[in-house]
């Protein structure tokens, strides 16, 4: 049996291209002891793997030239050498960019068939979902009638966080970079109020739209955003540092106005995590994002691309900003 | 009975002198229901109240132009209407600065005659020590074998800090002002390592004292010093935000090095806390404080100016950085 894969062709600078990627095809290994033989349904396309493509140590090792790219997908046990993962079990784990392939049990998260679209578990009920429940339950803790802000609202962590926090009795109110995410937030997801940060005067719009003051935030963005909500902190208040999106293209260390003042002022907690932090504790999350979800309490939207050969267009499709919620490739179907 | 009381005579523009100050004479008083009447003892002088001569609200209320300064004091009961402070009882509270005052039972805090000196209340075993206690046990929970840097590791906060951490185990680095003060926290205080801020290349030496990285960050000073040490940070660190005394004076918002990256890369937690955040917890931290002193593990340097007359001038030389460890005013021996 063979199998295409996706491999880094080199590291690009700046913008990645096609050129980028490289498609190779090879024979498939039989799975050894404890191992499965896979086969790739759908495939998560991310930004964060951009910073992968680079060198350097971030929170994740990068990429190698001239290796597989990988990251979270959803695939099929066709072979097994594990009892706990027999034939016909749909897992998501890390897997390679390839159509079959050869990984071990250990790692990999068998999930149920019919509890939800297959692909929720690459977003609503995979990274993004996960990431948005323990960064706001675990370390913001809104309670009822507090005020919590997500900046970067309208993507797969945001919204999740918005609807979270919305579900727990907190007003929520979003940043995003257009007025149909804007809208999107207000009128689709039930957020109380939304900025477009591109077009809006940002620390007006946001003073105006918190007049309790702010006494969560999630932050996905940093920058300009982030120095308006500091502004506004109440005391006691919590923030999950989730990302930093509007520095991920810096070439030159960012600079800003020092917060430490403001979250000494306020007895501030600030905490950066990635999903990888709570481990332990994902099948918890799993279990409560599926309850909400079949409850009708949670939506999520997705952009699904068709076909193994359009990972790499799904994946540069990433930086147009033209993809509504979770951006995912499907491969094939379940047998 | 007549008493001194000193006022603030009008709000300071930049360094505070001695006409900032106001003695006045008046008749003290009778105390009513659940009210004792003190005799002063000790007087605490602190950089903090510089920032309540000022107009406008930070975490503590300013102090209000022709009424009494007040802080922290210890004050002995010499008439009572109040059965849980009886006559001769020894109390540490929150007080004007005069000789005699009236003031209600509720607030004050009982303190031993016999456990330690009694200015000790309003140091190692007062605001201070209790900072210290707080903000190192309970936000930076160091670990055996952990390294902690402590900032203005000379200071009241900051001694207690580092003792407390080696006690736990860690390896301690405090930054300070000078080469005494370098040489007191190496040869007193048993840090590990100690860097002159004004002298040493601060980046260079924190590197070269931390060679594991950085776990535990107990700031009391903010600036180019915690920029170097977020430099540091080892994953899951932990950072008690205690004081930006490098940012006190300045007089437009300070700008640095955005540290939300580093942060977030690091899974670093921050906290910016008051030890009032702690106040249920006060006799828990007084009593743990007590004990490590009384079995000799614990060391603390005051400079006591004698005489109720010469408190703004023990306040004033606060800013020349001269005093070692925490600065007090004797006002009278306890009968």
């Amino acid at each position: 049996m063979t199998s295409r894969t996706i491999l880094l062709d080199h590291r690009p600078q700046g913008q990645p291209t096609a050129e980028t990627f490289r498609f190779i095809s090879s024979d498939v290994a039989q799975p050894g002891e404890g191992e499965v033989l896979l086969k790739t349904l759908y495939v998560s396309v991310d930004p964060y793997m951009r910073g992968r493509m680079n060198e350097g140590k971030s929170y994740v090792p990068p990429f190698e030239v001239g290796q597989p790219i990988s990251g979270g997908a959803v695939a099929q046990v066709v072979e097994s050498r594990n009892e706990q993962l027999p034939v016909g079990t749909v897992v998501v784990g890390n897997l390679a960019w390839s159509e079959y392939q050869v990984a071990p049990a250990k790692g990999l998260q068998a999930v149920p068939r019919d509890a939800a679209p297959l692909s929720y578990y690459l977003g609503l009920l995979g990274m993004p979902g996960l990431t948005a429940y323990f960064g706001l339950l675990d370390i913001c803790q809104p309670k009822a009638g507090e005020t919590v802000v997500v900046s970067g609202a309208a993507g797969a962590v945001g919204s999740v966080v918005g609807q979270l926090a919305r579900l727990h009795g907190a007003r929520v109110v979003g940043t995003a970079g257009s007025a149909e995410k804007v809208a999107y937030l207000k009128d689709e997801l039930g957020f109380d109020e939304a900025i477009n940060y591109k077009t809006d005067d940002v620390a007006a719009a946001l003073a105006q739209a918190c007049p309790d003051g702010v006494d969560c935030y999630f932050d996905n963005v940093g920058g300009a955003v982030t120095d308006a909500v500091y502004d506004l902190l109440n005391k006691h208040a919590r923030i999950a540092l989730c990302g930093q999106i509007s520095s991920y293209n810096a070439t030159e260390a960012p600079v800003g106005p020092r917060p430490e003042p403001k979250l000494l002022k306020t007895s501030t907690l600030l905490k950066g995590f990635i999903v990888g932090d709570y481990y332990k504790r994902w099948p918890e999350g799993t279990r409560a994002l599926t309850q909400w979800l079949q409850q009708g309490q949670l939506k999520f939207e997705e952009t699904v691309t068709e076909g193994f050969e359009q990972i790499p267009q799904a994946f540069l499709g990433l930086f147009s900003g033209e993809n509504t919620g979770k951006a995912v490739v499907k491969v094939a179907d379940p047998e």
